[in-house]
């Protein structure tokens, strides 16, 4: 007789939580009720001391340590299987759970180290999660569809299961990095929130009414408890931007062709009027400069053809660094910054208007330029956007539901989750005062968390008058009560290729804000 | 009463002759029985020393004496507009003629260069024959179409018309050259040879019975017959490589992203699944790096947002330049080139074979090593290409050609002539040694000339079997007689945005088998 898909996707689920050490598992979990932050002191509660200063360590400082010998990767991967094991049983973020096999390449790791004195590469022993649409051997991807369990990518016999590595993950391997878990995505990826037939619904840390966003949404929720200091994601309509703003990080949205897509699993793949790209989320900007420098070390053109040949440029890190830091001083160093305080299709609510308020006082204050930029809406690129999005008719999302006989999640719900969550979205730009040309395509985008709802300070505004009925459901959503404590971010937007620059501005902006 | 399409089609053509000053105007043009072969002396007969002297010196060493002031921008554009007035009346090369704005034009440089004693920049005075995909201030774009006269694209009162100018043509300007043709092409674009209801066909000056190519056809024969020392195409399927290797030119197909399409007309705009690039033509592959050189300085990613940041790399060029020079050296400095027989749709005819064969011979004479290459068919990619093209079922051809009200030149017809165009084309691959790894997208291509057909040497294959109707058909168009004379010429095929190095080997292949 066959599986049903609900007992196929439970199945899957029972496994995910049994590759869980028994140690490790939460005999009493709290309500939401009863624990809406999961996070800092309620999550430190279950670790050892020695466990909270590894997990607490950004990735930038984790590779000082083990490169130089300091700390063994052994340790540090026991800490953040531990830590990702209790935040999957708190916020169900994890598709893929493979701990002992990151133990067993830390060890070698840490056996190279011994025997070389010197570490594998400027990755070495650094933990780093994946969002499930990366291949890695011994591991299912089921990107949340029931009917991709025990498949590749939907298909039975094509001998790449379990086996075929994405390009990414070689050289993440390459780089010393130990890969320990795959996160979890809205089935379709064409979600601003994470949910699928597998592992339910993914929460916010900070505050567990709320969404840890989407696509990339359990890497959001793991990196924002610190099961995790870096890992990736991808983002084609904000999937990368949407779980950093809402879960308190760092993320970089980086320009097509920087990163290697080669091998991945994904959505609609042959669209290609807006392509999805690979990027990282972290806790801070330096661990996102850390790790965009050690892939393109790795000359990844060689083995990607859609990635430009184009190595991680110091002189243009430097041309940034050297006006940040003479600003204020007589020479008189500043950048200009554009303000886009309304996409006019839904304005921002109170506490992101805030956020955005206080990046521009710290821009001033310091002595940068601030213009108000104010294109027209955003309303008929956001038309064209869906478009492209819906170009098969939703052709291939139909099928990979179709494969578990029953799992159909509404297609068409889907693409509406996505909608709003591009319509929560607020952006800041901000672009270098000698580059005055602005093209239509500003590829480049990183996320900078800036501050948190304060329910007593970001009340409801009562004279708010409504755009439209859209603008109208956003802005009666936003219940200061239900939001208090949740992550602000903003974005900042620059040219094409400016990865280098870009994460330079994110570092300061970060810096001046208190972040 | 409205106009014909096909009188409007004729004033055009008309308007065109017109513009050619009566003084160069030939009087009794011989038949293609009657003179062949329109290059070399016959066109040289016209001429005064100067003119040819002027006209045969190519693009690299026409700078050399224009940036130094030992050469006038007026005559050098004098010559060059009465060669090129001479090759249209025996060809149909030309869409637009506007010598009186190029001669203003060079007399504001020579005046520039007399007043500051050093040139604009780095192209002072060079003419630069342009496809009739740029828009050139108070000239008319019309593509081909009889329905485009008199509009921009097709639109009327756009405010754009003779007014708008293209982001190539602005760069040009700035590099101080002189523009003052441009040059004909098959309406849709969509082919391989260049014909079209407003001037007709365009022909091989080498030979007339033959085309000159296309897309880019009118460029091929310009530059062939030397009215033009070097000047732009665009190549979606071989568009520049074709009439580069039918007049035995020298072409790059640069990778897209690496020159600015900005604001130039097209078909299909919004296909974006195999990108139209635009790229140079010209007599020796110098001057295509002079040009490339000159776009590239003129930082083109500031302006069109397609255009990755990669100024030209020296580094790149002197790296393959210092293993050319060390050829046959005891230190061995030797490249490896793939040789691609066939394509496995249709064999390549005698000449093309023997071509193939001076390079192989001159590259192992020289220390380097060939290895064979033998890819799948490229029936299965062929066909996908067509799909793409084709993905609009041919509206904005149809569109096009309905607004002249009846000058529908079928559509189909013209996609079978882009499909016999491809076809025609022989690729040879070269790669360099130390690049072991290969992708699918191998998007840098450049064309050198090789030899001509000897219809003596060339003579048909009688015992060859051909691989089906198709390779038949083609196998039996082979006819000796008709071919003589020809020029044949060969693909380099590189690597994403290796423009530099690609270049430096055109040069050097060119070179050793003595072109």
């Amino acid at each position: 007789m066959t599986t049903s898909w609900q007992d196929r996707a439970r199945q899957k689920r029972e496994a995910i939580l049994a590759a869980i050490p028994p140690e490790w598992v939460i005999k009493d979990r709290p309500s939401i009720e009863e624990q809406r932050d999961v996070t800092g002191e309620y999550i430190r509660g279950f670790l050892s001391e020695r466990e909270v200063e590894i997990t607490e360590t950004d990735a930038e400082k984790i590779v000082d340590k083990t490169t130089t010998g300091a700390w063994k990767a052994e340790e540090i991967t026991r800490a953040f299987c531990h830590r990702a094991a209790l935040a999957h049983q708190l916020l169900h973020c994890l598709h893929e759970i493979f701990f002992d096999a990151a133990i067993e390449s830390a060890r070698s790791l840490d056996a190279y180290f011994a025997e070389h004195g010197k570490p594998v590469g400027p990755l070495h022993g650094l933990p780093v999660s994946l969002k499930d649409q990366f291949h890695v051997k011994d591991v299912e991807t089921t990107m949340g569809y029931v009917g991709w369990i025990g498949t590749f990518e939907g298909k039975v016999g094509t001998g790449k299961e379990k086996v075929f590595e994405s390009e990414m993950v070689r050289e993440l391997r390459n780089l010393g990095a130990v890969l320990y878990c795959k996160t979890s995505v809205p089935h379709t990826l064409m979600a601003g929130e994470t949910t699928n037939n597998i592992i339910g619904y993914t929460l916010n840390p900070k505050n567990r009414n709320l969404t840890a966003g989407g696509s990339s949404g359990g890497e959001g929720a793991l990196i924002g408890i610190k099961g995790s200091p870096i890992g990736f994601g991808t983002d084609i309509g904000g999937s990368i931007r949407i779980p950093a703003a809402f879960n308190g990080l760092y993320g970089i949205r980086p320009t097509s062709g920087r990163f290697p897509y080669q091998g991945m699993a994904n959505s609609m793949d042959g669209q290609n009027t807006i392509l999805s790209v690979v990027g990282p989320l972290a806790t801070t900007a330096g661990s996102l400069r850390l790790m965009t420098k050690a892939i393109l070390s790795q000359q990844p053109w060689l083995h990607d053809p859609m990635v430009h040949e184009m190595p991680w440029r110091d002189s243009h890190e430097q041309g940034i660094s050297t006006i940040l830091n003479s600003t204020g001083s007589s020479e008189g160093g500043k950048l200009c910054f554009g303000v886009m305080p309304t996409d006019g299709i839904v304005n921002p609510s109170p506490p992101i208007r805030r956020a955005i308020d206080i990046v521009v006082k710290a821009l001033r204050s310091h002595g940068h330029e601030v213009v108000d930029w104010n294109p027209p809406s955003h309303r008929a690129i956001l038309d064209e956007a869906f478009k492209t999005w819906d170009f098969d008719a939703g052709s291939d999302l139909k099928s990979s539901f179709a494969l578990s006989g029953g799992a159909d999640a509404s297609t068409s719900r889907q693409l509406r989750c996505a909608a709003k969550a591009l319509l929560r979205q607020r952006d800041i730009g901000g672009e270098p005062l000698q580059s005055s040309l602005r093209g239509p395509r500003q590829d480049q985008k990183s996320i900078l968390p800036v501050t948190e709802v304060d329910k007593d300070i970001d009340v409801v505004d009562v004279e708010y008058t409504p755009l439209d009925e859209r603008d109208k459901i956003c802005h009666e959503s936003y219940d200061p009560s239900i939001y208090d404590g949740a992550h602000v971010g903003v974005q900042l937007v620059g040219r094409r290729l400016q990865e280098e620059k870009m994460l330079a501005i994110a570092e300061y902006v970060g810096k001046i804000v208190g972040k």
